[in-house]
């Protein structure tokens, strides 16, 4: 249980991480520096500079090294430093509900591997985290380092309250106190990812970050896939399941209690079948793998698995083509009254219905278009996912890249030098007793 | 035409606003401190620290006074720093259809004042500006002072192109480029700012931020209204038209092409109503005052405007109730689908409607219930907005405060002291050459 950050949490904290980032900016646009240098650059006293300096080196974010020798002047020679090369790494883990996926980036936000492995739908959390365990080991004996300044992010299945595992400050995310209104049961299928939380912090002693892993993936299309670089994105999983997430001003939105992207259970025909949820008529219940499959039946198509449904699209079979054309009318005007209300530049639509192509997207489109405002109507991009099955572990990396301060001291990209909207929440890890707090 | 802030744009304009953030605050906390204290508690050099005080000395934001005689030591007199009380105050402008609201804040964030004046819907804008002009004299004549730091937030009817009036960074905000899509026509009425923006920062010679004022009002219900302190808003203004705001995060959400809050346009009867959007069936073509007025009417009730309407459902005629929970429920499940993709902890509904009280509350509160995803159902509020009339003005105020990072320097309430979330974005005053970049 290892908490690394914030060292302070009040004003002189806030002020320290502040000349800390300073430095450490300072160093990743100069390369190398001397501390005099630093301190012209900074504006830092000598007393400040030299105790900000020592805790950086203490913590394994930058280096010492003394100069080549034909560059030594007079006197003692000029210590230089330089952000550690072998410093902030982060590792992203999805446990998707029959399988584990892992990704790792390095200082540069790069991705630098990748690994998967299937299990069992019922396998236990104890199973899981062995073979997450295992597959980051395997990246390990490549490039990945696991030194002082790594995170974990985490994705899972299910809705997770209040960007998860953090599990220390509800109230103040929705200042309406921790016990509002919640039964029993939902705090506690809220909290259902307190025991991965816990397995893996113990396993790899490291922050550890979690949140929905279709959020997740939101956040890896709109970090790395295909809405790189957009600040505002809607994201629909049309899978198995439907779900959703939304990346708001480049950060993961999660909502008051961590309840958004529910995009899935938007009700769409109130007459209409069972959902998982409890409810009837939700979205995913006509536009799932299985209601899609479903309907086709219905329509007199031959029973089957989604890949003989794609070859009777990709075929042209008029009864296919006929309930994508119906599905994807729903699946627009959902996505319209969204965007309605939330004005993303871009929607990305992903998971396994997506590769029906254009017989999905062309009707999705049509009815986007016809349902949203008009102003709006040539300015949402609609788009397929670039990452698929990796994105969820992804998106995790890409969480503790936006949220923690410790990672987020190495902005690679331009744009992400600005401080982090989100950087001051949700950061703090749990302690032992918070993690009770519902 | 005053181009305040940002001084400087690159890294070291940041650096620098950084440092004046922090002299700033700890004079805000610790109240009146020496240089040499500053010094100390600041961690920055002597050099630095003389330069940045200077700076805030010559803006305004701080005031250099000598100690009193008794205090005085040998040699020269150690002068001390104090935030300047008369700094910070903000003023908002709601430009309404048919009137101009005004109100003002002083340096703690206390509403200080506020005035209105009706004018003829079709007023142009040189008159709506003399108006306002007037009131804030009338303001001004209390405890209004216009100082150096003063800004001015203002609200207009209509869509507002990227948070309106600076018009100078769309394609930094999008990452798309600014013409992507764009018909002219689009670009024209995303731009009808343009022309109160102008007048006003002749008149005042201030920073002047611009927004639609129904997500002021959203924003400003969450700052000093029902929803005050809540991080996640959803507002709906159920009145002439309908339309509404969401507050992600503490701060006003705008989305991509500042096309949020478009919940009047959400589509609810594909075969419905001509909208004045030009679509059809949009949620305001039954949820607005006439469209109430009108299916009152069709239901055998007698003609009349909102006040003998409401006098029907004091009265109990079940003609009125029947359409209050007709359209209560329309606007509970789009409420709803919103709830779902959105999550907002906090739902406020505005407008003239909410005079009906329960009649209308009830229904929509059961729609709400029925629609949202099971595990939000005991989680988000409905509430009534407090504002009414001065929400526009006071969200003007709000959206300064938020965002400009003058007068965010001198954050009032503990939460607001964590660095702005959108600080960074929308508060360059724009250049005459810029105000033509759509």
């Amino acid at each position: 249980m290892l908490c690394r950050m914030p060292p302070q949490e009040g004003p002189l904290g806030r002020l320290r991480r502040g000349h800390e980032e300073l430095v450490l900016d300072l160093l990743r646009r100069h390369g190398r520096l001397s501390r005099g240098e630093l301190g012209r650059h900074s504006g830092l006293s000598r007393t400040t500079l030299y105790d900000i300096v020592a805790t950086l080196v203490h913590d394994g974010a930058i280096v010492v090294s003394a100069p080549a020798p034909a560059l030594r002047r007079r006197g003692r020679p000029v210590e230089t430093l330089t952000l550690n090369p072998h410093a902030g790494q982060a590792i992203g883990i999805d446990f998707a509900r029959r399988a584990v996926h892992v990704a790792a980036v390095n200082v540069a936000h790069e991705v630098i591997g990748s690994a998967s492995e299937p299990h069992d739908a019922g396998l236990g959390w104890q199973e899981r985290v062995d073979i997450a365990d295992r597959l980051v080991g395997k990246l390990a004996e490549g490039a990945l380092r696991l030194g002082a300044l790594n995170a974990i992010g985490v994705g899972v299945v299910g809705p997770v309250a209040d960007g998860g595992g953090t599990g220390s400050e509800p109230a103040s995310r929705t200042g309406t106190g921790s016990s509002q209104g919640a039964d029993g049961d939902t705090a506690r299928r809220l909290r259902h990812s307190d025991e991965p939380l816990a397995l893996l912090r113990a396993r790899f002693d490291v922050p550890v970050l979690l949140d929905n892993n279709t959020r997740l993936a939101a956040l890896a299309e709109a970090t790395w896939g295909a809405a790189a670089g957009d600040q505002d994105v809607l994201y629909l999983r049309l899978s198995h399941g439907v779900g959703g997430g939304l990346v708001v001003g480049g950060s993961l939105h999660r909502g008051a209690w961590g309840l958004s992207g529910e995009l899935g259970h938007i009700r769409v025909e109130p007459a209409g079948r069972r959902c998982s949820c409890g409810a009837t008529g939700c979205l995913e219940t006509v536009a799932s793998v299985g209601a899609v499959l479903d309907a086709h039946r219905a329509a007199g198509g031959e029973a089957g698995q989604l890949p003989a449904f794609l070859a009777r699209v990709e075929a042209g079979d008029p009864a296919a083509l006929g309930v994508l054309e119906a599905v994807g009318t729903r699946i627009g005007s959902v996505l319209a009254a969204v965007c309605n209300a939330v004005g993303p530049g871009v929607i990305v639509l992903g998971g396994e219905l997506t590769q029906a192509g254009a017989a999905l997207f062309e009707p999705v489109e049509r009815a986007l278009g016809a349902d949203v405002v008009p102003l709006a109507r040539h300015r949402v991009d609609l788009r397929k996912a670039a990452l698929n099955e990796a994105g969820g572990a992804l998106g995790a990396i890409a969480l503790v890249l936006h949220e923690s301060p410790l990672l987020s001291r190495y902005p690679a990209r331009p744009d992400a030098a600005r401080p982090a909207r989100s950087a001051s929440t949700s950061t703090a890890d749990a302690s032992p007793d918070s993690e009770e707090t519902p």
